[in-house]
Parts: C-alpha cells; sequence; structure tokens
C-alpha cells in the first residue's frame, strides 16, 4: 500500500513523558492492545497521533506549543506527529471515570442488573454534558485543526471514549474521511436502553458520522448495526477485522533478559501442571469463577490435588470505581478460599499476584500446560493470542466463546461458557488431560494462526479499507 | 369461530382448592391476567385444562382420581374439565423457585450484573434436571393422556414454567397439534448466553417443537427469533397477539361494593394530586427508581410539595426468593427516605401500601391523576390497560418504553426511560400539568382502544391462528 497520510484519534497516546531524578524528561512507551497495535504505523504512513495528556509531564509538553503537535519516534525508530490535549480535571475526570469507565464499560459488557442497577441521574447528566461531549469536542476540534493542515488525510478514532467526536468532526468538515474502530463488544439494542434516549442515540449517530466503523468480529457489528438501526435510525458501512498482536516482540520478548528471569522463578516453585491466566482484575474478566471452578476441579478430581496449580497474573485495575475495588476484594476472597480448603505443605493451588509485571506475564506465557481465558465477554482478548504465540509446552488454550478471539481460534480451543462453572471445571480437566499429539496439533494450530494474521495484516487490511471503502461491507 | 376442542396447559389454574372451616371444600377462583384471561374460553370450546395442584386440597382433589381431570365450572357459569398434577414437593421446589422464578426470570429481565451473577453450578443443575425437566415431563404425561382421549385436540402451553413440555409431548405424539403463549419478554441473545449451552438449547428446541409460537410484541417476537436461530438453529411460526382485559369485569368492579369502600377512604384522605401505582413487589417493576423520581419531581418543583402524593400499592411477591425480600427492603427504605426528606403535617408524599387488595387496586384506578407505570421490562403489563379503563379523572398514563403495552399504547402515554430518573421526573411533571383537553383526548383514546381491543378478541385471534397456521407470520 502506498504511503497514507493519517489522524491516529485515541483517548491514551503511545507514549506518555515524566522527569526523571535529574529533572530531564523521560518519555516511556505505553503498552495496551491498542498502542502495541498501531505503533508500526510510523513506518509506513505519514501519522499525527491526537491523544489526552495523562501525566503533569504530558501537560507541560502540551503547554510548551499549545495547539500544535511535536516531533516523536517510535520504539522501532519510525517518526511521528504526537499532539497531547490537555484537559480540564474535572472534565477529563467526568469523561473517563464518569462517562466511558463508569457507564459505557458497563453496558458494553452487560455489568449491570438492571433491577437495581444503574441509577443514572443528575451526576450523569452532568458527567455525560460537561465530560464527555467536551472532551469529545476537544478532540474534534484538534482533528479539525489538523485536517486544515492535511486536509487529504483520513481520520482514525479508536474506541469507547470517542464515540461522539466523528459526529463533532463530521459537522464541520463534512468532506473529511473518518474511520473509527470500536474494540470492546458490542451490546444487543435492549441492553442500551439503559442509557437515556438521547445518550444512546447520539453515541449510535456519533459513530455513523464516521465513513466506516469496524470491530473485531461478525457478533459486534452485527449488534452494532441492529442498535444503530433500531435506536437511532442510523447506518454506516461496517466492517470486520479482528485485531492480533506482533509475533516478532514476543518472540524477541521470550528470550529477554527480564523474562528469563521471571521464567527461572516459576520454573523453580511450579507444579507438574500449570494452569495460568493473565487478566486486568475487571469484573468482565471473570477471575472470581475462574477460581471457582478450579476449586470444583479439585474436588471433582482428587488426583490432581498437589499436582495442578493456578498461577493468576492480575493487574489491578481501575480502583477508583467502587465496583473495581470491590471486584478485586471478591478475587482476593475467593482466592483465600480456595487455598484455605485445598492447600497443603509444598503446594498453593492459586496463586495470585496482583502487579503490572509484564515480563512475568510472558515467563507464565511459555509455562503454561492451560491457559485460561473465560471473560464474561470481550471485544478481542489479546492473551488468547500472545499466550500461545511463547509457550513451549504445548498448552491448551481454555476460551470464552464471548471473546471476540473465539470466533478466531474455537477450532484450537476449548470452549467454555463463562457463566458454567460446572462446564469450566469440566474444560480445565479436559485441557489438563488432552493427548500430547492433540495438544501439539491444537498449539501449531494456533501459532500458525496467529503468526499469518499479525497486527502488520490488521492495520494494513483496516488502513485498505479506510482508503477504499468500496471493499467494505454494507450495513445488513 | 366453531368450537373447539383445547387443552390448556399452565402452571396455575384456574381455580384452588381449600377447606372452609366447617371442612367443606372451598373453590377459589384465581387471579392474574392468564386466568383471567382464559376463563372466557369454556364458554365457547371444550377446554381441558391442566395445571398444577398448589394447596393441599388441590393435592387432596388430584388424589380422589388420580390422572383423571374433574368437571368445574368458571365464574360465569361455563364447564370445563380440570385436571390438577400432583408434583414432588421437592420435584416441584426445584423447578418453580430454582429454574422458573429464580433464574429464567432473572434472564428473561436482565435482571444479572453479568460480572458477579449469576453463579449456576451444582444446585442450579439440580433444579434443572432433577426439577424443572422432571415437572415439565408431567405436565407431557398428562397432555399425552388427554391427547389419546381426543386426538383432534389443540395444546396450548402458557409462559416460562413450561419451555421443555412441548419437546416431551412432540416426541410421544408427532402429529399433535402444539402451540405455546410466551407472556415474558424474550431477551437478546447475548443475555441468553449466561445459561449453560444444553440448558439455553433446550429452552429454544422446545419452544420450537410447538407448531407456533406466541409473543406479546413484535420487539419480544423479534428476539426469540434470533435467539432460536443462533443459539439452537431452531425455528418455528412465531405470532404476534398482545393480550387484554375484560372491559366488563372492571366496568362491574368499579361499582361494587368493595370497591366504592376503598374508593371512599381514597378520596377521603387523597392529595389534590394523586400519582398510583399498582405492582408486585417485583424488581422488574422498577419501584425504588420511581420513589426517587418522585423525590426528584418535588425538588424540582416545590409547589408541588404538599399538593401531590404518590400511592403505591404493592403486593409482596416471592418473599422465598432473596433477591426480592432484598427487593422489598429497599422499596421500604425508599418510600421511607422520600418521606423523611419531604413530609408535612398532613401531607405523606409516599403512601406505601403493601397488601394483596385487589378492590383498593380498582378503587385507586379510579382515582389517579397519573399512573406510573415504568417496568424495567415487562411481557405486557396489563396495569396499563386496567388503570385508564376505569379512571374517572382523565388521569395520564406514564409508561415504560420496555413495557409490552407501550407498542400499542405509545400515541397516548407520556413515555419513560425507566433507567432515566430525571426523564421519570420530567415526565411525572408532563403528566401532571396536561392540559384538560390532551388530558381527556388521551384517556378515551386508551379506553376506546382497550375496549375495542379486549381480551376475548384476544382469544379468539390466537385460537383461530392457531387452528389455521396458514394465516401465521413465518419466522424471519
Amino acid at each position: 500500500m502506498s504511503r497514507l497520510r493519517l489522524i491516529v484519534v485515541s483517548n491514551r497516546g503511545p507514549v506518555s513523558f515524566s522527569r526523571a531524578a535529574d529533572g530531564s524528561r523521560v518519555a516511556r512507551r505505553g503498552g495496551g492492545g491498542l498502542v502495541t497495535a498501531l505503533r508500526g504505523l510510523g513506518a509506513h504512513h505519514d501519522v499525527t497521533w491526537i491523544a489526552s495528556a495523562m501525566t503533569d509531564e504530558d501537560r507541560a509538553v502540551a503547554a510548551e506549543r499549545p495547539g500544535e503537535a511535536v516531533d516523536e519516534v517510535t520504539q522501532s525508530g519510525a517518526p511521528y506527529r504526537l499532539r497531547l490535549l490537555d484537559h480540564d480535571r474535572n472534565e477529563y475526570d467526568r469523561y473517563y471515570n464518569g462517562v466511558a469507565n463508569g457507564t459505557l464499560w458497563f453496558v458494553l459488557h452487560y455489568l449491570w442488573g438492571l433491577g437495581n442497577e444503574p441509577t443514572l441521574g443528575a451526576a450523569f447528566r452532568r458527567s455525560w454534558t460537561d465530560g464527555y461531549e467536551r472532551v469529545n469536542a476537544a478532540f474534534a476540534a484538534a482533528v479539525v485543526e489538523e485536517l486544515d493542515r492535511t486536509p487529504d488525510a483520513a481520520v482514525w478514532f479508536h474506541d469507547y471514549h470517542l464515540f461522539r467526536a466523528p459526529a463533532l468532526v463530521r459537522a464541520q468538515r463534512p468532506e473529511a474521511r473518518l474511520a473509527h474502530f470500536v474494540h470492546v463488544p458490542w451490546p444487543q439494542s435492549d441492553y442500551w436502553t439503559v442509557l437515556p434516549d438521547d445518550v444512546r442515540r447520539a453515541i449510535h449517530e456519533g459513530l455513523c458520522a464516521n465513513d466506516s466503523v469496524g470491530f473485531h468480529t461478525e457478533r459486534w457489528r452485527r449488534n452494532f448495526v441492529q442498535s444503530a438501526e433500531e435506536l437511532a435510525d442510523a447506518r454506516t458501512v461496517t466492517t470486520v477485522n479482528p485485531i492480533s498482536i506482533d509475533p516478532g516482540e514476543f518472540d524477541e520478548l521470550s528470550s529477554s533478559a527480564a523474562v528469563l528471569e521471571e521464567e527461572r522463578r516459576i520454573v523453580s516453585s511450579r507444579p507438574e501442571l500449570l494452569v495460568v491466566r493473565v487478566d486486568r482484575t475487571d469484573p468482565t474478566k471473570n477471575v472470581v469463577r475462574g477460581f471457582r471452578a478450579f476449586a470444583l476441579l479439585l474436588e471433582q478430581h482428587p488426583e490432581l490435588v498437589g499436582r495442578v496449580g493456578m498461577l493468576a497474573l492480575l493487574d489491578p485495575s481501575r480502583q477508583s470505581l467502587t465496583a473495581y475495588t470491590e471486584y478485586f476484594e471478591a478475587i482476593e476472597c475467593e482466592a483465600a478460599a480456595v487455598n484455605d480448603r485445598f492447600a497443603r505443605d509444598g503446594w498453593l493451588p492459586v496463586d495470585l499476584q496482583a502487579a503490572d509485571n509484564f515480563p512475568q506475564s510472558v515467563a507464565a506465557y511459555k509455562q503454561f500446560d492451560v491457559l485460561l481465558v473465560n471473560p464474561i465477554f470481550d471485544g478481542m482478548n489479546l492473551v488468547a493470542k500472545e499466550g500461545p504465540l511463547v509457550n513451549e509446552r504445548d498448552g491448551v488454550v481454555v476460551l470464552s466463546e464471548n471473546a471476540g478471539a473465539y470466533a478466531e481460534l474455537s477450532d484450537w480451543v476449548v470452549p467454555v461458557n463463562p457463566f458454567d462453572i460446572e462446564g469450566q471445571a469440566a474444560a480445565l480437566y479436559e485441557a489438563l488431560t488432552l493427548a500430547p499429539a492433540e495438544r501439539r496439533r491444537r498449539a501449531e494450530a494456533i501459532d500458525a494462526h496467529v503468526r499469518a494474521h499479525d497486527v502488520a495484516a490488521w492495520t494494513e487490511t483496516v488502513l485498505a479499507e479506510i482508503h477504499h471503502p468500496a471493499s467494505t461491507i454494507l450495513s445488513q
């Protein structure tokens, strides 16, 4: 594909700044699937990236050249322009905690029992009007300025933080080429009724202001087409492109010193059979039910007691939201309950490690016999792709049917219904006892699939579709 | 329509027996929308009704002639045959509390926040296998015996207690004419994944074993067609017929001595403006959010303080389920909180009456200025039809967009999103201040609609479709 001009818009940028002890500015390149996926863009295209300033030093960078982008380079040395937006703190808090993570995330993943939750009153209304709309308007204003600089650039919005920005850009630049990628599940129309009519309508209209909207799976795409039609009488072109990972990055990481050191620790203490899970402590990730299923496995198969252990690497997440602190407590309680019940000298059933330690995660990926990925709903879930790629034991993936990754990997995983404790215990047993030849066949198939459908293929396909809309799937 | 042979199958029958003080057997004709709807059938058709024995005396009736029906007459004197099934107590508890009300009801109304609830483990599995399946099998066996007596009879199953029975009858009588009516909402396919794969499949296959399945609205019908296709690759003919009420019954009731006495009580204490709600204390009915909206109304419109009151007639419901006792407590708390905040001498903002008192409900129907019907989801909701029919003050209906009745009445109600507290406060204000001519126009329109589309029309239409399937809507 020829070199394109691209304006990437996402809440979190590819880099964040801080001050070192000596007072010098330090750029920390962020993690996360989206940033990883997009950081290869700069090598092939002219990229301007618009994102929120997150740290004090980000704000200092933004303040030095207000309304302008700075020149940056990616980890691999490719140049790009970075424009950080310094939002009002209160507005950002309403946008990020009040709406995006505190409300939309719950809608997008069916997290509320609708009899009692949520109460969307005046506080929500203020968060929407004086938070989400305003921050989206700031993003839209920056996009419009960048479009004035490069009118032929395509704008590529990302995810649930920016559902409104496309409509605000469209109103000012009717001819702009706008695309959005939605990295989360799309719930069905009934569940969207939990939001006030004008809000749910604004969300669907905001997305439909794009020339095209992309999803990871046909399931989420279809749900979006139906809810947009039903709730907002809105439509646009929709596409399906499952995001992926950079195999080269993981190949390199897996032999890095940091990972090898973490791996030595795991090897020195691992049980005969190791079940691994790697997640943020998010209620969507379904950690508690996973522990319950593991306990049921031990109860049903006493021969496994002392032989199998679960290593749960959990990154504490969104601890400013009550539902998340409560969920973290529930995770710790359940792990303690399983250990109280089954632990013996020298064997801990559940080894819960609450930390953000990526080398440790990669080391665990190498060592698992079974990888448990059981989210209640998940847009994609990259753990299911990362783990098998670096695993060295023909490990088996137990995968939720409600993870986006399931659409691609279903032939080679042990499927689970994430709500069915007995089913998950049975799936863990099946995975632990699968014949070696079959384990190998499946592990190789997933590895080959992920390498053939890597993140570079994803970005190039999506960008090609953005630039040649004729090749996209018409809605419905 | 010509006289038909009909086997009606529902969990609750049209009559329940008890012993009077003198030892004589007393038949109490039950309430509830379905029983009311169907009790007119006997006058026009040959009806055998199969239902669960509920009381000790029901079981005595069942035991006197095991495997046989008894001759009964409806309130209006029409004959029918009644067959009561005496289920094992434990099996019935698992079926009724464990599955139908404790699980299916929650699925059908989006009552679970899926991050933390439900835990469907061994107890649920037992309730399903040794409860729901067994009681459904007992119903199916009784249906098969009745079909042996009258092979040309059509079988008409009702509601979410009997999702499995049609498949069990079909397996034994491939040529039988089977129809089902679903009186609850049908959730969309994502939410059904909360049930184990074999269970959700069995439910959809059970229903699709019918020649046709009826729903109250196009919305629930469409959801069913999609989830049956997606989750069970199953399909059948589906129809839409919104159930209704018997206007004659309510006309008569409204001038009955019992109602007039209740009405005198209400009139003697009512405020200038009366908001009424009549519900079971079910989380689907959304009582707590209704109180919050009422409090917000008082806060936003101080001129209404002392002038408007809410009379909440709430029938305590399913108090054997924890979620229901907790919801009842939440209702009492919220009412007390509103009263603590706003009450003055001689004026109580919220008058909460927890009782099963039908004459009181009808009296309140006559007296409301605004009727609040705000369920989070509701298959139909007959309160929205009953109230306007007997109301004598051109009262306005505030109606949830997620109630089945909304599909029929939307032009003449003030619509509300049931989750939107501010929206509900605004709707109450709009309803309380609507111009008299407009109030009258709307009240008359609802009255005319309900009289033109009464329950007799519903039963005849549904029965005609059961007997002439060509007139039904093909799925998808």
